[in-house]
């Protein structure tokens, strides 16, 4: 059966990739599985039918037959399962790349998110000033171990796995803090991963979502 | 072989078993596997060879032979796995345990590690009062669409699962915030994970460590 998942019927982010599904989507063109994608507003994502399959009223979503997940790294694990090139056979390097899905969502990730919300909620506060290069340098301290550990490897733990899926697609939403170019492995990581045929399609496809509802002309 | 995981050798929670080795103690008890814990300043947490296990200089670690592994969620999901009692044999239900796991960790813990954050580290700004409000409240959201998935249920989704030793340790951090008292389900649902012979256990060696450092008399 093909599996259907969701995605922002209008993301914020204007479809530059940033949206979850995105990692979802690359997942999925990784391993060459068709997917479905449904479109949802923001009221419908606060609706009961959305909520019986995500409790916390977010996108992605993931459907095959009886089973429905949500949270990216739950259901990037389950793509990767039943198909090669995304989890090592090896039981400890697989536990390993898991390792690295949630040090992606658990460490790397809440610092950027904590800075990217204060940047569209706090802007206009008086104390966003004096917050702000605290934000950032709790980004720049993840960042900062993440490139010592990476060092002059191509991925983070031998081959391509779902942990550089992950942890890519989380620190691509740093890159508009500037903060990621000071680390040149870092920046080098991230093209190695967005030169990946599967990403490039998996973008292609979110984009075209925000392109078709520009107004013709 | 007998696994070891590393734990504060003086924990800033002073043995209220708020600390995230807390979590692996529980699931190792739960599934009858005996453990070393080894102790680690945070001066040690930032030495190369913690680092080599953990390059976010963090706690817990899990090593077994030649594996060693970071992130509760990857740890806790190594301990299970060989194991009745903690994921389900069915694979759908597996993969949505899975998911709480990271629901947990990604969607949950955020805005109260944020929360806790400030309240060391902001307490004494000008801004503190204005922004509690706002960190309180983003706590509240993610209890609030916690409780309502959970109803009744005694556990996230059937069994007590993976799932509910992340969730229940994650939600226990944001208990002096009293928010988890607006949920008297979620109070219910602490109360059932903190009775288990098994948390009970995990409570008291990590307890004990503390006890151990005070001086006598």
């Amino acid at each position: 059966m093909t599996p259907t998942i969701t995605a922002f019927a209008a993301s914020p982010d204007r479809g530059r990739g940033l949206a979850r599904d995105m990692r979802v989507r690359w997942a999925l063109e990784e391993v060459g599985q068709p997917y479905n994608v449904r479109l949802v507003t923001f009221a419908q994502m606060k609706e009961p039918a959305h909520i019986a399959i995500q409790p916390f009223g977010q996108i992605p979503t993931y459907e095959d037959g009886d089973l429905a997940l949500f949270e990216t790294g739950s259901i990037i694990l389950r793509i990767a399962e039943p198909h090669p090139g995304l989890l090592p056979k090896n039981a400890n390097a697989r536990a390993r790349a898991i390792t690295w899905m949630f040090a992606a969502v658990s460490t790397v990730e809440p610092p950027i998110v904590e800075w990217s919300g204060a940047m569209i909620l706090e802007r206009d506060k008086p104390w966003f000033d004096q917050r702000l290069p605290m934000l950032l340098n709790n980004i720049r301290k993840r960042l900062g171990e993440l490139s010592r550990h990476l060092g002059d490897s191509e991925w983070l733990d031998g081959d391509f796995s779902v942990g550089d899926i992950m942890m890519t697609h989380v620190i691509e939403r740093a890159r508009s803090s500037g903060l990621i170019e000071e680390f040149p492995n870092l920046t080098a990581y991230l093209a190695r991963a967005e030169a990946r045929p599967a990403f490039q399609r998996a973008f292609a496809a979110q984009r075209q979502v925000f392109t078709d509802q520009q107004p013709a002309g």
